[in-house]
């Protein structure tokens, strides 16, 4: 009898999701794609990747290491091929890399090696390394990570000793702490390295610099004499970052030229001379906003779609409920369900309104820098740390979140869900390990507020604290519930906690003899009080966000429920800081409880249409669970025959493993 | 240059910590390991399966999933001789497929398929299936979920339609839905399913029974006539849980003798009539205390593995500070890793504790159940579902927290750590989904509190229940931090909020016209609630293990120190409950964390002596970062090697898909 693979319900249930929604979906996706061109952009690369078999993704779980890496070199290069054909921008090209939703080597070719050059190198080393980089006639990597080190960078062991007899650098790795170790793209692919090394020259040693080192011959591709590299091993997950080649690197008296120091900054003369350029060195920071508004927009791109890899299953799949020939209910239905989803949803919102702001913020932060004008970086160094920490911490928490809420099925690989997870969640440690990022911001935190005390105004996103004794004064006046579904009083209640913290941190380090002691020994509550300053700063760009202009029906009113869904649900996860700075009563936030319930009915019939916005493609999600016509089951169903287990029915190793213990000959059982 | 692999200092440092300790690790061990005769007995195995080198477990990662499953065959055939030939007891039995460290298809043969022959089988089924298992001459699994259904059991589709003309059941799946899609060991492993089907006969259906249905041939292997029958493909992790053959399985119309269905509850006659046997359903809860108490000390085996591995890496890994000739500060000192790891370290003493007790209650539920005293059943039932739910999901994302911990070493399998992770988070989902379990807990709640509005009062861990007038009127009163080092005055905090939860939740109840659509409307507030008895619980099993008499020398003062860690980190990290509910002001919150950092201060030198208590081995922990030796650098080095990647120099795919790219030959340029 042959099963019908027909008779899923899946796609009628999100048929009738669709019907329901209540707002211009089409709309909503150039609201998503920050503007027409935007969707139109994204729209033709996603075709051409959704279309060319080379970028098929979902065997990846199945790989060994070895098929991993050898596939992703070679969409690598099908990539490569089509950016030139193409004559893509760009902007293009870097989208098509996304939307492969593959690590490999190009990221960080073209996402560090050729960024630290504009940043570090002079005009005319510009000249010489960028059109090799840009052809790819040398492929870059960025070794600035050790095996001893990585959040502290000044601690940095590979040496760089001038040598002026030859007028050469000679790169050295002393201990076997001083390995680099981690660098994405160095263990098989990069001819080249952007490594960071302590300059030394004439016995004095200057610190951490950057250098290129060529690793590998431009012929053969084997290292060059000297040097020692090699891919770091398996990381996290099957796939996962698996098709990406980290690596380690070890010098050995190895000489390249003085040219190749990165001389922006400082040069080293042929006598061996170290020479500071007089070059602000704030200069760097324009790429640093860029890197973090990309990891925001990544962010948000990610966390939706794991998202809406949830949100439609949930709308497929029926558990409980039901009877008397009525279907079960959607497990969507269930406000368990929702009060996990729902803020998740509108959190892939906030977190793309504030990346697009922090596109403009980057515009903001060139200009000024084009004029000397350093005064806005300290305040945009805090908070694009902080944004960049707390998008990544929550979005991988959430991938893991959203897994969860498919039950069994998530933690199949078919779900595309454990995969992006183990993709993913290394950017909490990357770019920067997220606790340490709080701790930056938390030190500009209090800064601002003892030059508040001196009469200094902060700037940007930190102006709140100028007010801080209103703040800290004026508790929420909000008496009915209704009174919540208000913008000011939000944003405010949100100032208020992120002052009262800051405050309070502030109070306990005066009081202290020893500053830095106490920095530590208060180290959570400081985190906490970044935390709040950085929610604070997503609450108030969605906001400002809801001022705008919005095209279609229904968008705005939807819009406006998610970031009521975004606010109060962080006001309840972190009730506690509310209710102890005194800012709320428990009346006032179990009001705002009440409030959230009813934005989760509003969301409830238009969640399948906000995950539609996102606009993911089927390729893009890599998840059965998730595929747009909801037909999951026949899908799971086919999908299971075609793993290697089942090429044959009976399995490997059932003569030497299973037959002798069914048989009960494990033992010699002659002897006994 | 020969690279000197011996100059780590990581040794060293834990040298120093071993020499700080400030209590008897050996008598902890025993604390730890339940008694003497436990942990003879896990060392006693512990040495088998460190020394075999079949039990050989960190190339998994590397490996293939046809290798995987062939491996882990082997593997269980292994095991199987060495029970054999050494006589194990089944308890040691028990214990070394625990040390193996690998799932396969003897967890469910001995863990679910024979439990279920037990519980559920007459006496003479139990005399006809019992010796073939134990003697595994078949193999067994445990065949409940299908693609359509896992948490809502009642809704199986799978047919057994009883047919009086040969004194059979025909088993049928009717659907694509109706596939049974999940059970471990179903996949390529078993001979034999406990299939839960509904039982229909003479046109009625009386619900989902377990049937013991034969699905492959004795002697070849193949599936029967009839099945379908395969592995359901690549689940989370490399490794992780996919040395598990979870399957699929449908049924073509195949005929089972009418004595396969499991007939202690209900039978069917020949001619067909449905019979209750009047034995009392309850009956079964004993075999899932069992298994429950099972899950929860294996939750504190698990996240005590996690934590030892974050806890000697943070003591080996240094990470600024230093200078001057002094090494830098083990990241074990800064106050933010101990706050997020020692919390995590008193966890695991905790559901230890609490595991050790469920043990009990099991031998209390089972006199009881001997003489038909159901009264303390629902109970029972509500606290180890609540239990298994918290720690579980707390022990899932403690591993994460603990990988972080390590930084971006903590994201290579080296770590042990992702594996870990991958193959234990399916734990909140099966054995029932946690956040369904905590609905069952807060349904006993409310049930209970109506009881004692009646004049009823709650047994066991709920008798705190029935003081809720006294709970919800009284205050904390306490004015000086040192008041917090109170065993009465924490549990009392938590009866208070686990009260005043309930409380206020009944109240809603009580108050809405249709109590189960409030219900599902306040389900949140209902599952904190749940949550907050379930910590009540481990809170008060902590404090009256605190009454017994402890080995050693300083045992008892840092199990002290522990408890206080434990419950004064809930309190913070649910003040939100603390203060809402009235029970704690601001001021007294704040006073509980004063006294949980000056708890972290104590904890600091016997960090590692509290992970060596622990007594895992180097096998077990199958962790580079967390080594005995603290010997991680060189062997993080050495391990690089071994990976497949770095075969060879020069990478597989560098003709084909690198040097067209560097040399600009990925277009036909001879074309343009
Ligand atoms: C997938 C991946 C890709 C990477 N790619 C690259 C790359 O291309 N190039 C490159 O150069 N590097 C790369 N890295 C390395 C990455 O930048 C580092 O892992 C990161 O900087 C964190 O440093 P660490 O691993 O040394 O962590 P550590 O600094 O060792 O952190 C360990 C723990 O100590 C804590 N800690 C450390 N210092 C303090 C402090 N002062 N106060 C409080 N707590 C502290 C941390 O919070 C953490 O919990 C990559 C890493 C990963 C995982
Ligand atoms: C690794 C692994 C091994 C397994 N081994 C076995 C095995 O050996 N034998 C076997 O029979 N099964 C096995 N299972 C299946 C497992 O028991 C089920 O996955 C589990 O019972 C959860 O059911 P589900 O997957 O149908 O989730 P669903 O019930 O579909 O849950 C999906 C989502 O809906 C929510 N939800 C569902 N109902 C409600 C409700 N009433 N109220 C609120 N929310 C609700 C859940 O919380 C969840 O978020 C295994 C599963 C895994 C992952
Ligand atoms: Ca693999």
């Amino acid at each position: 009898m042959a099963l019908d693979l027909t008779e899923s319900m899946g796609p009628n249930s999100l048929r009738e999701e669709r019907s329901k929604v209540e707002f211009d979906v089409e709309a909503m996706k150039v609201v998503w794609a920050g503007g027409i061109e935007h969707k139109n952009m994204a729209d033709k690369i996603r075709a051409i990747v959704t279309n060319d078999p080379v970028f098929e993704k979902v065997s990846r779980p199945q790989q060994d290491r070895k098929t991993l890496l050898k596939n992703s070199l070679k969409k690598a290069a099908h990539a490569w091929k089509i950016i030139q054909e193409k004559k893509l921008t760009e902007q293009e090209a870097r989208l098509l890399r996304y939307y492969i939703d593959e690590p490999n080597y190009t990221d960080l070719h073209w996402g560090m090696f050729i960024p630290a050059i504009k940043g570090q190198a002079t005009e005319e080393q510009q000249k010489k390394w960028l059109p090799l980089a840009y052809r790819m006639s040398i492929i870059g990597c960025y070794a600035q990570t050790e095996l001893g080190h990585g959040s502290n960078v000044q601690g940095l062991e590979t040496e760089a000793v001038f040598d002026p007899s030859t007028d050469e650098f000679v790169m050295h790795s002393p201990t076997l702490t001083s390995t680099k170790w981690w660098p994405g793209g160095l263990g098989k692919a990069s001819t080249h390295a952007m490594v960071y090394a302590r300059l030394i020259t004439d016995g004095k040693d200057y610190g951490v610099h950057a250098f290129i080192a060529q690793i590998r011959s431009l012929e053969d591709h084997e290292p060059l004499p000297g040097v020692t590299v090699g891919d770091i091993g398996v990381k996290f997950g099957n796939g996962g970052y698996n098709t990406m080649d980290n690596g380690l690197l070890r010098f050995d008296h190895v000489r390249i030229p003085r040219e190749n120091l990165l001389m922006r900054l400082a040069s080293v003369t042929k006598e061996g001379k170290y020479i500071k350029s007089g070059y602000p060195k704030q200069i760097g920071y324009g790429a640093m906003v860029s890197v973090r508004s990309y990891i925001v927009k990544d962010a948000s791109d990610i966390l939706s779609r794991a998202v809406t890899i949830a949100t439609r299953y949930s709308a497929v799949r029926r558990q409980f409920g039901g009877g008397e020939g009525n279907p079960e209910t959607q497990v969507i239905d269930y406000k368990s369900q929702q009060s996990r989803l729902f803020p998740m949803l509108a959190s892939a919102y906030a977190f793309r309104f504030v990346g697009e702001w922090m596109g403009h913020l980057y515009d903001d932060v060139m200009a000024r820098l084009s004029v000397n004008d350093f005064s806005t970086l300290p305040e945009v160094h805090a908070c694009t740390a902080g944004l960049k920490s707390l998008t990544t911490s929550y979005t991988s928490k959430s991938i893991e979140e959203c897994r969860m809420l498919c039950g069994g099925h998530g933690y199949l690989c078919d779900s595309g869900l454990p995969e992006l997870y183990a993709a993913y969640v290394p950017a909490c440690t990357y770019e920067g390990d997220n606790v340490i990022l709080l701790f930056q911001v938390a030190r500009f935190l209090m800064k601002s507020l003892s030059q508040v005390g001196m009469g200094k105004k902060p700037t940007g996103e930190a102006a709140y604290l100028g007010n801080i004794q209103g703040l800290a004064t004026k508790n929420c006046g909000i008496k009915q519930g209704g009174e919540w579904m208000n913008y000011e009083a939000v944003v405010e209640a949100f100032q208020a906690r992120a002052a009262r913290l800051s405050g309070a941190c502030a109070l306990k380090l005066n009081k202290a003899p020893d500053v830095e002691a106490a920095f530590e020994e208060y180290s959570t509550d400081l985190a906490d009080a970044a935390q709040a300053h950085c929610q604070l700063i997503i609450v108030d760009k969605f906001a400002e966000k809801m001022k705008s202009a919005f095209p279609g029906q229904g968008t705005r009113q939807i819009l406006e429920v998610l970031f009521f869904v975004y606010s109060l649900d962080l006001i309840n996860k972190h009730a506690a800081e509310f209710l102890s700075t005194g800012y709320l009563t428990s009346k006032q936030l179990s009001l705002a409880k009440d409030q959230l319930r009813s934005c989760f009915r509003k969301v409830r019939p238009n969640a399948v249409g906000l995950v539609d916005a996102f606009g993911h493609t089927d390729h893009y999600l890599g998840s059965i669970l998730g595929r747009y016509d909801g037909d999951v089951y026949p899908n799971l169903y086919k999908a299971a025959w075609n793993n290697a287990l089942n090429e044959s029915t009976v399995t490997e190793g059932y003569e030497a493993y299973i037959r002798p213990v069914i048989k009960n000959q494990t033992q010699n059982s002659h002897r006994r």
